[in-house]
């Protein structure tokens, strides 16, 4: 379908369903004592939250998770089991970083940011080594793109082994901050956050967006429609399952395959934390 | 959840979703040349007709299936798209059967049973040998049953191997012919086949009902309830599809937990050919 030889990097298989389990618990293991005793926050459509939370607990030291109250149900449980003490708020980026600034005022807690910390990128960048470890010849690595950390991680990983493999973003055309940023040459906020993709509705950050203009080919803006075809066909074809967020790479390798013909790419399958009580397929 | 350690034989990434490409690639690999020559032939418009069409083309013989008329769009293009003739009949069995003896005088064709077959059975068993093979100290393999064509090939492979793993079968309740005539001693047909597993509807066969007299320990049955929340964790903490024909291997587990208590337990997922239109997760 795609007259490209694909190859997927299953972090829908990662502990916590998600790649977030590397950089958080990355960020958990390189805190000093000190601040280690303060307990951790961050802000997080859920993924991060609950690694951060699973990395914190392994540690043995407090975690709180602010979170938009629309996240889903699944997101909210997973936090929860893991002992996380959670705040909700609403789902823009304001009411987030208030409620995260009250937080650390309060109790002194390290912010770990769920992409904009430099232990976060290098945790993420760990799924790219692996990657092409397994398969150093690949032509191309296409990662979804939300705040960047997997990407930025992904880019420095990826051309540090290869420097002939090219790597490219995947980002909503409702939440397209990342190519309008990358286009720009400075960063341009989201106009809108209007996806499905409920893990690729965050910011691009000051610390990854420099990273993604350094070493990225392109970002490819994906719709609604190809974002969900293409989680049906993962779902249908490939009997796993991932999230929106996810299947948005191998959509971008689908859109853009006079782009990646007759090449080798790898598509990094972010994660695989969907709500079962709300899923996308209608009769077709 | 169990108290036991798992190991999942994953047939739902087989060929064609399921492990019927087994059973089914041993039956034409089996005939004789001159047997080949005129070509094979089943009713079967399910996963057995698909697997069936897909092991006959790669030997470059003839194959016919007989389907109801009325079957989905869906079926008639996965058994067309293996270059398989189709003969419409009515939906009944009466037609069904006409159809396959008007098709067997005029051409000769060898019909291949689903299940009531040696060599279905034999190919079935290789799950089995492959199970077995990666982890030869189970103490317990669990699989569907339905016609009984993975079960028995499964407990010939583990008792083969190993005689001291016992082997269990998993039954809806709502079509309990294996159970009834496993406890009866002879077989008894199914009083209704309601039942959302709609791959284990079939009637236990005269070739593979011994065969499981002989090799396997019990025959568990499980609720719609014990099989939709089994498939529903299968899907949610393995991030994997199964349909429920499947994931009922899991729920006898969770059920006779008591039984299989500490012990190293081997289950079938037989495949994950679900329509994702029609999936059974509401609220809970």
């Amino acid at each position: 379908m795609s007259d490209a030889t694909l190859f997927f990097k299953c972090e829908n298989f990662q502990k916590a369903g998600a790649f977030k389990a590397r950089g958080a618990t990355n960020a958990i293991v390189c805190l000093s004592d000190e601040d280690a005793e303060k307990g951790v926050a961050t802000t997080s459509s859920g993924n991060h939250g609950a690694a951060l939370a699973k990395a914190a607990q392994i540690r043995k030291i407090p975690v709180t998770v602010i979170m938009p109250h629309n996240s889903s149900k699944i997101k909210f449980e997973a936090v929860k089991s893991y002992g996380a003490e959670i705040i909700t708020c609403e789902p823009d980026h304001q009411s987030r970083e208030a409620a995260l600034d009250k937080l650390v005022f309060e109790t002194g807690a390290a912010v770990i940011h769920p992409y904009n910390n430099e232990n976060i990128i290098a945790g993420q960048g760990t799924a790219g080594i692996e990657l092409m470890e397994d398969h150093p010849e690949l032509d191309a690595v296409v990662t979804p793109v939300s705040g960047g950390g997997l990407l930025s991680g992904t880019s420095i990983a990826v051309n540090g082994m290869n420097s002939n493999t090219d790597v490219f973003g995947a980002e909503p055309e409702g939440a397209d901050d990342a190519f309008q940023s990358f286009k720009a040459g400075e960063i341009i906020p989201n106009k809108t956050v209007e996806t499905i993709a409920d893990g690729l509705r965050a910011e691009i950050g000051t610390i990854t967006f420099p990273i993604i203009q350094k070493n990225v080919t392109n970002i490819i803006t994906l719709s609604e429609t190809e974002i969900i075809n293409a989680m049906r066909l993962i779902w249908e074809r490939m009997k796993i399952l991932v999230e929106p967020s996810s299947s948005i790479a191998l959509a971008a390798v689908l859109k853009e395959n006079q782009l990646f013909q007759g090449k080798k790419v790898g598509i990094m399958l972010s994660g695989g934390n969907v709500d079962l009580n709300d899923l996308p397929f209608k009769d077709s």
